[in-house]
């Protein structure tokens, strides 16, 4: 078998130091467990946008599908580009266009990590729809800049698409705790949410092991706060999952932990690997941001390529790193430091 | 000045002993300063609509429309009605019809009550929009029940909704500490929320001494949990704000405590009254239901109806309680017990 031919995009602000630490990290696991990864770096920035227009090329779609996995670090910076023009024209068509449907992310507390809550067990699996719903980029405006302006903004749910993301839940369930939490709004959306939770009732059928509960989007919030050891896999529409899962990160400690793949679960194009915090502007130059979710985002990579022992090797590595109290708190240690810690863990 | 006459609805479930042991007590306080409220109770509720067929009578929202406040317990019970027919049965015209735009939701931590997060220090408003937006009820489905069916639920926001709500949400900002965070998600939904954006800028110039902010939902959500004590007012659209409000509810150390004031500022209909908090079904015949919330209401009432004096002794009463160790861990106590224990710090 050849090399993993991974393609890596930095972004935007943190995003390359975050990435760079995380290709450190993978290149020297791999290299111990013999497996070969190569790696093909894009720019594709809102510096890019400013030089010419685009956030990446008009065939970047086509060049990206020649990859096994792409690896990337944050887009944005609304200071140069409106986010609403730098997330359509970069990473939310990565997704879509991929059909990375399942967006996974992991929120546990690492060894050494203390977490906003008193309650020190925290371990959910948020499965995010990541291509649809909300975020179909839908809608429109009339009467613009008058008093009688309207904005509509339309979520799209597709029997295909709410069927597969629940299905994919259902299996995720089935590898952990047994236990599935779907999150709706139906009592507030009755066309779109009542929607979701026919297709959860119809596939709860096909899957009697699994025990589902129905949770409205407002009530889990509350329950990841007062709860979460309720709570096990977590499936949610894409703006629901955006939201649950900035607050799983927070509650695993902060944004600096927080992994996520986007994945095609049929392999039919590539995924796509990315931490779940943004590009932070306001430390892109100071050094210290925080690795571990995009090293955590690189393993499950490895892990999505078939490569596991090298994906437990960095897991393992990340958490011998924060029990010895390395980027367990904020600013504390540099992205080298923590970089270099994991590392020399890899071994 | 005559009596003020309320419209009491105390709906399902718990709705029932929670309104009952409010109007104990703001009946109490207001004897105490002279104030006079006189009471009418409507049984409508899921029970209503098994023998109706209706939540309430065709001419229910006229009937209201002759009272100067309503105080409403809980509504829905899913086993009996389907939530998306009795609260838009019920709930929400009456939110809609009364364009009771502002909906305010104060969080705090009641002295005695410890909450879910290790910070000490909680005190958010939230300004919730309550009449249009994402809860709008537009929508359809096609191609029912086969692999194509489609579901489309369209959010709708007009200038006059979303700039009246800010412009509450600036107003109140003034009369706290000045800080004003404005919650979108323009990022990923161009069109509505960048429309939002867009007002809260025209509107910020109006208003040079609040400072306001800009945050994603997602990000907002975390940062209730991770550095709560760097916001104040929070204002956001329908369903943000219901999920944000849960949030703080819980953090707050439970719906129990989580007040809210559904508020026509125009007065010119009627404003009503209820705590966050649902029907609980599986409490419903406990007695163990915990009053504070829909006292803490009630409290809102009173100083929405002018009577001050009225308001601050509930309040008062209601802070005693709690520091006293009562009604501040779930189950502790019944109803009964914190009503009494309220109605007793009142003189
Ligand atoms: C940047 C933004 C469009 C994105 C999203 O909402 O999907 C981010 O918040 C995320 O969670 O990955
Ligand atoms: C019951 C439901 C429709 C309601 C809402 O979402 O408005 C509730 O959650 C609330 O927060 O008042």
């Amino acid at each position: 078998m050849g090399a993993h031919k991974i393609a890596i995009i930095p972004g935007d602000g943190i995003g390359t130091p975050v990435t760079q630490a995380a290709w450190q990290v993978i290149s020297e696991a791999c290299a111990l467990d013999g497996a070969a990864l190569e790696a093909t770096w894009f720019d594709w920035s809102c510096d890019t946008f400013l030089k010419t227009g685009r956030m990446m090329p008009e065939d970047g779609i086509e060049t990206l599908r020649g990859f096994d996995a792409i690896l990337l670090g944050a887009v944005g910076w609304p200071q140069k580009v409106p986010d609403s023009v730098s997330l359509h024209g970069l990473l939310l068509p990565i997704r879509k266009n991929f059909t990375q449907y399942a967006n996974i992310r992991p929120h546990r507390l690492l060894p050494g990590v203390v977490g906003p809550l008193r309650a020190e067990k925290f371990d959910i699996l948020c499965i995010r729809e990541n291509t649809e719903g909300e975020y179909s980029g839908a809608g429109g405006r009339v009467h613009q800049g008058t008093a009688d302006e309207v904005a509509v903004e339309t979520s799209i749910f597709t029997r295909t698409g709410v069927e597969r993301i629940l299905r994919f839940g259902f299996e995720q369930a089935r590898k952990r705790r047994g236990k599935l939490a779907s999150v709706t709004k139906s009592n507030a959306q009755k066309y779109s949410m009542v929607f979701w939770d026919e297709v959860t009732d119809q596939l709860a059928a096909e899957y009697p092991d699994v025990e589902v509960s129905r949770y409205h989007v407002d009530a889990i919030a509350a329950r990841f706060v007062m709860a979460p050891e309720t709570l096990d896999v977590v499936v949610a529409s894409n703006l629901f999952g955006d939201i649950l899962t900035d607050l799983g990160a927070a509650i695993q400690g902060g944004l600096g932990f927080a992994a996520s793949a986007n994945i095609n679960p049929d392999r039919s194009a590539p995924s796509m690997f990315e931490p779940v915090h943004g590009s932070a502007p306001d430390i892109a130059d100071l050094g210290i941001a925080n690795p571990i979710a995009t090293i955590w985002s690189a393993a499950m990579m490895l892990e999505h390529l078939g490569e596991t022992a090298s994906a437990v090797r960095v897991m393992a590595a990340i958490e011998a790193t924060t029990a010895a109290g390395i980027g367990t708190t904020p600013g504390q240690n540099s992205t080298d430091e923590i970089t270099n810690a994991v590392s020399e863990r890899i071994a």
